[in-house]
């Protein structure tokens, strides 16, 4: 991120999936040094990232996994296409809401919720023990459900949201902690226009996508094989359509390791001789800070051992 | 579908992904018999999907790939997870955007269009050169928008959506035919409760929910081997990740053939077996009605063949 | 072998790679029961397994692997092609060879070594040590050499044969355990004609042929993935050429487990169906008594449990 | 081989698997300028190849491959242990026999035939035809046969045997093209001590020896998709058990391309560092001019291409 800092006088300029309140400000607020940068809300993914790409930002905060907010397939195929873009950091939020309500409501007063549909799923235990005759409403996002029913405009009257959106707009908590699953996360990236590939750090991510150049079951297979054949490790992998025909896919994939590992590095060059086309898409330290796990033969100093055997071979000697 | 079907005097009742005028509902307007079945609309894949599981629908029609309404995850995710369900049918549905805004407006004057976050990415290339001056306004969905458009208090003063919305909502279609991209599809699915298999048509495919046993690479190798050690060539695999925590996943797979195939229940088999947990999700005929491929080795006669040869061995034959 | 016996009144008749004294009849003679069989010297492997084909012999002990008398290629190739064969046994036998000379010779006076040139070549570094002026003369196979030193015909005057071939030809032992390597064994195989397969013991070998579909890299690496697929370990894998022309292979393989268990069957229903042929060649219990190792997934229960899921789901049930 | 010659006066020595007469020198007769060579038989493949080692000859020429005199084993061996050699050529000779007696002898007065026993087999179809009262007995070479019975001291009174062995020890031939396989052909290498790998001619195979990590499937596995994830196809592989233990191997392997092609330098990479060690053999003009198969993304130019790319990401650039 810090490469990313404007030096001197003007802030960094960081946009965010909007509005205010979301789960992506709370990840944004989480960065280093984001308290002193310019925070801009936008509507969409795509909003953020195309204002990262004309330069009218420094860099933007979206999410990519596992999100209440519903946003990984837009980030994914918005990285995919479109001028190049590179991941430079990632940022894990544990998933928390609140029921929140205009300031005096009580619980016992709410008759419909609103908040995005799969906030609503992810709560629907809590709300079936302590709201068993509330219905249900779907909004757009988390925030904008709070934004909506501080405005006085929305068909409901109590919303799940993040802790900071019903701050942010106002509202009264009604009740914490009220997911089901207390130990969410949603992992959010910081997305900048490529330049300087972070330095390693030991815990390092890449992310890509990759076209396969059949339409076949081998070829994933095959696309596998070049990371096993290294020995590089995968840590999640999405297909996603292309474009305008069905039962055509690219592979948005995350792997361990950095753009300059020896094997990160020979992977990627397999993937781009196999792969109908090859889109690096960044190497950036891991937000859980774990280390790659390396299988025997796979080390940087086995790389560097067997290439410079090779060239003894090649230069005739014995051994 | 006909095996879903209520005989005798009441009407089959399907549920969709609402409000009325949705591709979803177009999805469903063009299966068989569903003139004279009862169409009731839900507000989110969860709601339509339970009705199914608790029996107040016979069947509901879902999109699960490539859907300008996003409801892909959700789909997923519902299929994986809850009481079973399983896939008895697919329907595509050419995309096609309409702008349509209250009667007597002019297209001269839209100023702010208003529309799912992914409809407004698929027409963006089209709103550019027609309305270069126009903001766009996210909502929930395509149908969402147009009914909102219709009760007057929208913050937009027109709307993409399907041309079937449009009538729905009485809107007049400014301009049709406004994606980007004419060729696009979205693919629905029948989902209906456990229940005999439809019978194979030989055009078949079958889709499965299957979680890992280890968090690695190898173990999605190893799950794709299972599929090609048979031949069977996969359409569609998808990541999703697995309740609580980041890096863990299991994969949504369309695969060729039919669960009476012998080579797809050898590869089912394989993977119940190496898989943390498989859930069989259905087998039903293809809409585009492509046969499968069969690589040498793979087809019934085959693995009949095989087998017969395996029992004269086991009774001491010599060949 | 007691399924092989002749019952009643005539003994058991056992062919072996002759003559008298080589390792092969010292691996027959560890058979159980072998000492009330007729033993029957033959030239060759070849010579050998036609006795068994024309029942001549009830079975024939040969060479298969590592075998100081170089007679694997001709056991693989036997078995390979002719009437089927079944191997029903196998055993390893210690190499250890000692020197031998005619009564009276003294190691002193030694010139001239005659032996195999297998022979020769293990117990170099002996002879350099203790005899390091004496050249090495090839013969047939250990025990011929012995035969032709006692016959007064040999262009040597010592051998180096296995103990059993001194006393045999009535040579004195000069020197034991000569061989540069203390541990090495020698593997034999009891061949059989077909018909009722060995139970299995629990530890269990069995052998096949397989000839690829194609020249190719890859179809190699399919069939191994076959086995890989219901995890098959293999204990020995080797190429012979096929037939009349150079580049086409095909394999002798040995895999851990018995062709009554559901993860051999399964796996060589597989090589039959994408091999260009497949030659089942026994199941036996193995000389070492190890057990197999079996992955996760791949155990006798394992299979059944997926084989019954499989029928649950053909049969519309729901898990 | 040219590389291997001496320059100036004193002509090039090769080693052969002798004695003359013998298919090997049958071999080494079709190298260029081996005319002009001093030819040296040796009793054993091993002898031969220490020969070359201790600078005793300039080169070797030994069986490797489907030898009627059952080098093979020797000879992979051999080169897998001990001091390093190389293979710099490779030379195809057509398997024909002739039967030969001693001068003066009639078809018809044929009663026993010597020769080894591989060739024994080779002909086994046209001696059931033509002398069908014959007896057949194993010689040590089919060379040596044919001295033998020129010696005056050998067990029989006729010999298969190459047509040169006839010539060499003053046989008459009784009969021409007695192998029952019109159009099998041994596979001869031309062994030397490592120097200059020859250049590549763009018809080249690579010869190696590979010991396995561990004694698994998975290993073999894992080494054959090093070659499969660079598109190296192989034309030869074979295990050889590994020292004193059964059921541990090494594998001799041949693989299309040369040393110094990209696809085959990674994958010897790739080897070297799963694998317990590895052996470069040697990079050699194909006897047969076949040019290797290049699967898509395996080219030269797609390896340079995707370097070229890796470079361009690491620097930043963005594509």
């Amino acid at each position: 991120m810090t490469s990313q800092a404007a030096d001197g006088g003007s802030p960094q300029r960081l946009a965010f999936l909007g509005p205010e309140g979301t789960f992506t400000e709370a990840a944004l607020r989480r960065l280093p040094g984001s308290a002193d940068a310019v925070r801009l809300p936008f509507t969409s993914v795509d909003a953020a990232l195309d204002a990262v790409r004309t330069g009218g930002v420094d860099a933007a905060v979206v999410p990519i996994e596992n999100s209440v907010e519903g946003g990984v397939s837009a980030t994914l195929d918005a990285l995919a296409g479109g001028a190049p873009l590179v991941v430079v950091g990632e940022v894990l939020v544990p998933v928390a809401f609140v029921l929140a309500a205009r300031p005096g409501a009580a619980l016992g007063g709410v008759t419909r919720v609103g908040s995005h549909p799969h906030a609503l799923a992810q709560c629907r235990g809590w709300l079936s023990a302590h709201l068993p005759a509330a219905r249900t409403v779907p909004a757009l996002s988390t925030a904008a459900a709070a934004q909506a029913l501080t405005a006085g405009d929305a068909p409901y009257d109590a919303v799940l949201c993040a802790e900071v959106a019903a701050r942010t707009w106002g509202l009264d908590v009604l009740a914490e902690d009220v997911a089901d699953n207390a130990t969410a996360v949603t992992r959010f990236v910081v997305v900048a226009r490529p330049g300087l590939v972070p330095e390693p750090t030991g815990a390092d991510k890449t992310t890509l996508a990759a076209s396969l150049a059949q339409d076949r079951a081998g070829a994933l297979l095959e696309l596998l094989e070049q990371f096993a054949a290294r020995g590089v490790n995968l840590t999640r992998i999405e297909s996603r359509p292309v474009g305008t025909e069905l039962g055509r896919y690219s592979f948005s994939i995350d792997c361990e390791g950095h753009l300059s590992d020896p094997r990160v590095g020979e992977a990627l060059m397999g993937l781009r001789r196999v792969c109908a086309s090859v889109r690096f898409l960044g190497s950036y330290p891991r937000a859980d800070g774990a280390a790659p796990s390396s299988p025997p033969g796979t080390s940087d100093a086995d790389f560097t051992a067997a290439r410079e055997w090779l060239s003894r071979m090649r230069a005739g000697e014995s051994e």
